[in-house]
């Protein structure tokens, strides 16, 4: 289990991270599989075609169903999705605090209502730990409060350091979790996260306390929720220097090709998003030139794949206007077509950013790319 | 182009039909893939891994949406949907009696409504023939009226002397585009169709009148509309004598494995069904023990591939628990897995079949699994 900082290129870092599962290049982009299946239709084995390397499942969906003790039962979630590779687990709290109703916050953890069928459910630090470690997944995230942005100073304050109450409570709990006879993953990771809202003060005070801690990676939570990316930026620009350097730095939920660009120029090493498959699954489209939006009539006879300078396993087979009429058509082979092509972008534009950090040109992949991406093309 | 019998026991088939598009060992059961896109997200990719032969598309949907001019402008359906396989394309008949509205019959052909968005639409035999030749498929289907059972004896004896003369004019048509500079598919093919209801009599001339048409080869319609399976059956043996014995039989539309076993028995060799892809969106799946419905709550840790018997993509991979929990969460993995399964099942029910017309032992293995392949397994 370790982290290594291979080179640098100003803040940017390229990195190998390794787990119990194996050893993940970084900057790397998780994809998400929120009920251990990725959106679109897509299996395990269809994640090793698209290239990628850390998988991402929900603790507040696998709670609700199947239900984590099903999963642990099964053997762990990487057995009971075949998927051999890493798997990171997020702690429920931002669904806790995006998803559910009627939440009840106190000093235990939260109690809410689950947005599937209204059951009463109750999950702090422990609960969390506890289902996480039935998952096993390699990397487990700290039960945290996400705030809503904006909130008041005074209760990001307070709800910061409740948070940094609970990751104590999380470290000792999983340790004692892993260290039990027929844990499903020995060796899993606690990352702690950082919050604070908006306010950099309580950001860099949170950042400096959770890091004496030790953890073996450090998260940056509760962003991209609505801020302005200038503001996201400066946020990381303001924690960064507190994080440990050794230590991978994960920005939670980010973002476009432009945000992992920035966020990567920053010094951020992992991200994850559930926009690549979301936007897939409403035809837009990422290329190398920017999105399309393939329910355009303008493509309805075109012979071009989605990219002509992408190589995934969609654009080697299927044309443009092929997929635009299954669109129209309602067939879930869109879907499944777009969301493949999507989350190969997104890997590759990671594969491509390590080549140029190792080649000590991202600086010039910035000014090339950062921008671009994210602008519609003219259609 | 051309079908060989290779092998026979008692009235059961073992042949060879070659097409444009390649060589097809019957009997053969064709994949449906009605909007050139096979339900549950599956592509010509997939259809590959999963034993497919013949992919089966609708004429009816694909002039609605794309529509078939644009098939052609992409260079026909096998470019479109990237299928290099042979191709049968229906005649819309079928759809146009079962799923369009506003229907009037007259010599020239039908007007109906769209089920789409209503628009008034008229096909004929020239249509249906134009349509396919768009697509371009490797066999094309006569326009037929498909008429409700049941139906007054003296209403479906016009209806099938119509269909007859319906059945010149598509030979006719189909000559002339075929010879056509550009065209899709030079060398597609016309099978014609019996029909006549459930009056033996009425199917039997009426097959007498078509095989003198020296067609390369017959299909059986209007069956499977919802009456007894031993009236079929019996229809199958009464016309059986009166088809051409070199040529390929086609029963449409059928159906369970153990139809499909009894169809073979009484000389089919080409079988299409929807069954087995719809059957398996609603978790009934096949197995050689018979059919499981996954959503049964004692999958719920169950191990166990679907059928623990069966070597496809999916029982290699994904345990009953996992494909149970995708169905409970509405993962669309769930409708991509069971529909890979159900239709490997199919494909390897002819493999098996024709395994043991080689070897002549298709009585036993009829005695063995016909009736029990649909019966469902104690849960």
């Amino acid at each position: 289990m370790s982290f290594k900082v291979i080179k640098t290129e100003d803040r940017a870092r390229r990195g190998e991270f390794t787990c119990a599962h194996g050893t993940v290049q970084t900057p790397v982009f998780m994809n998400v599989g929120t009920q251990a299946a990725i959106k679109g239709g897509l299996s395990a084995h269809d994640l090793k075609n698209i290239g990628c390397q850390v998988e991402l499942s929900n603790t507040y969906h696998l709670h609700l169903r199947p239900g984590d003790e099903i999963v642990r039962k099964m053997g762990g979630l990487h057995k009971f999705m075949n998927w051999d590779g890493p798997i990171l687990t997020d702690s429920g709290g931002f669904q806790v605090f995006s998803l559910a109703k009627l939440r009840k916050i106190t000093e235990e953890g939260v109690s809410f209502a689950s947005h599937i069928d209204g059951r009463r459910i109750f999950m702090g630090p422990e609960e969390s730990m506890t289902i996480q470690a039935n998952l096993g997944s390699d990397i487990a995230m700290a039960f945290d409060e996400c705030v809503e942005n904006p909130s008041p100073y005074e209760y990001v304050k307070q709800s910061v350091q409740r948070t940094e109450r609970w990751l104590e409570r999380c470290i000792v709990h999983l340790d004692k979790l892993r260290r039990e006879e027929g844990a499903v993953n020995p060796n899993q990771m606690l990352f702690g996260i950082n919050q604070g809202g908006t306010f950099k003060d309580l950001r860099v005070e949170n950042m400096k306390r959770i890091a004496k801690l030790d953890l073996p990676g450090y998260a940056i939570g509760g962003l991209a929720v609505g801020e302005p990316a200038e503001v996201m930026y400066e946020i990381i620009e303001a924690v960064g220097p507190f994080a440990p350097a050794d230590k991978p730095r994960y920005l939670m939920g980010v973002g476009t090709p432009t945000n992992i660009i920035e966020g990567v120029a920053r010094g951020v090493d992992f991200f994850d998003c559930v926009m690549p498959a979301r936007n897939a699954r409403h035809a837009k489209l990422n290329t190398w030139g920017g999105t399309i939006n393939l329910k355009n009539a303008c493509y309805e006879t075109d012979p071009r794949p989605i990219d002509p300078l992408c190589d995934c396993p969609v654009c080697r087979s299927y044309s443009r206007a092929y997929i635009r009429h299954l669109f129209k058509a309602d067939e879930i082979l869109a879907l499944r077509l777009s969301v493949m092509h999507n989350l190969y972008f997104y890997n590759s534009l990671m594969v491509k950013i390590r080549a140029a950090l190792d080649e000590g040109t991202f600086a010039d992949f910035r000014a090339k790319y950062s921008g671009m991406l994210d602008s519609r093309v003219k259609e």
